[in-house]
């Protein structure tokens, strides 16, 4: 490991009072595009093993500017969260011969209590276990492992059930603090058998605190289905 | 697994408007003694694999109190986090034959430059690679596993250290609101020769963002020997 990275601010829109969540959906497709461009050109460089994005919006959520933005880092390691993440997926893989978020999007769209939003391409659900109060997931249908290998038609999809998530939650949640966080596969490993590229989204409602620090667990008051009930009948 | 718990509240006086770091020593004594009495007692459950004890202060550290006190969780199954604390000292260990929390100890009594206090039993010090700006760890300068076996002239120890580091974090950071978290062996493990008990106190300060979500690191913008160098100078 070395001191070597890159950290880029996407500036998503040139209007400062403007929010994603209020944004046309072709500008959001813009977005996604910045991302995925500069995830591709970073990629060049060997020494970064991986590339985080991530958006922290209102000062809760750790935004230190107001400016409609999001952020990309890249890294000369795999982080910790990162390699738990890959290898409880490749312990289900190697166990069922499934990918652990496919069978998840099999069990959503069957049960129906935990989805949000739902177009041909994405689902939007509340996870089964969620850390946080309306902590939501975007999950791509198709498996794939690399956001950058995105088809052009997939961030047509992926630009309004992004943009309807975070209008359901302003809804429900007037207007949240919030942080989301695109998980895709490290750079050059072979993880894309095993891991499916998603987007976690985590309104500030709750303080992390002794307990969730002492033990690495999270206290939720709100269950899933309550939390998924709630975003998916708020009226747009 | 299953749910099996317990939970209570240690309420630290009997005045509404008092805040641990301004009681005498002789009452915060009186707190250390309560938890250890109520882990003796839940460790007869053996159902019970650990028990935390942590303090937040202040809403913003997710208190939902305001009256001063402490809360104790019995749980049974040993935490995530705890899991891989004591993997680590047990790597440590198997490498070096040392407990690593005793060459701390040794490195910071040497070096100097991390200690925020000190007395005969127990080091304050601002850790190697703090997660938070002024994080701090007690540390008893014995090799102990289990903070419920410590000695009577353990406690009146703790006690005046605990009591200063507060009062210097208060000082430096005009009264911030912190969480503290104890650090002790699991129950019913053999732990004892390779953990070493400990209290972590981090003052809230900074906000989990983004990028702390999506890779389990943590920014941190202020060196330990510089947060150090302010707690230990400041005048009480």
């Amino acid at each position: 490991m070395n001191g070597i990275g890159a950290h880029e601010v996407i500036i998503e829109t040139p209007h400062h009072t403007d929010s994603l969540a209020d944004m046309p959906t072709k500008r959001i497709e813009d977005v996604l595009w910045a991302y995925r461009d500069r995830m591709i050109d970073l990629k060049k460089d060997v020494r970064f093993r991986y590339i985080l994005i991530f958006k922290n919006h209102g000062a809760s959520a750790g935004a230190t500017l107001e400016h409609s933005h999001s952020q990309l880092i890249a890294l000369p390691i795999i982080p910790t969260s990162v390699l738990g993440e890959i290898e409880g997926c490749r312990t289900h893989y190697e166990q069922k011969e499934r990918c652990i978020y496919c069978d998840i999007l099999r069990q959503d769209l069957s049960d129906g209590d935990r989805v949000v939003a739902e177009n041909p391409e994405f689902l939007c659900v509340t996870p089964f276990a969620p850390r946080f109060p309306f902590e939501m997931w975007i999950l791509p249908k198709r498996h794939a492992g690399y956001f950058e290998e995105c088809q052009k038609l997939q961030f047509e999809f992926l630009a309004p059930i992004l943009s309807e998530a975070l209008r359901r939650m302003d809804k429900v949640l007037a207007k949240p603090s919030y942080n989301f966080i695109l998980h895709s596969s490290p750079l050059h490993e072979k993880t894309g058998d095993f891991y499916h590229w998603h987007i976690e989204i985590i309104p500030k409602l709750t303080q992390v605190a002794g307990f969730e620090w002492g033990t690495g667990f999270y206290i939720n008051p709100v269950a899933p289905e309550e939390s998924a009930k709630s975003l998916r009948e708020a009226s747009l």
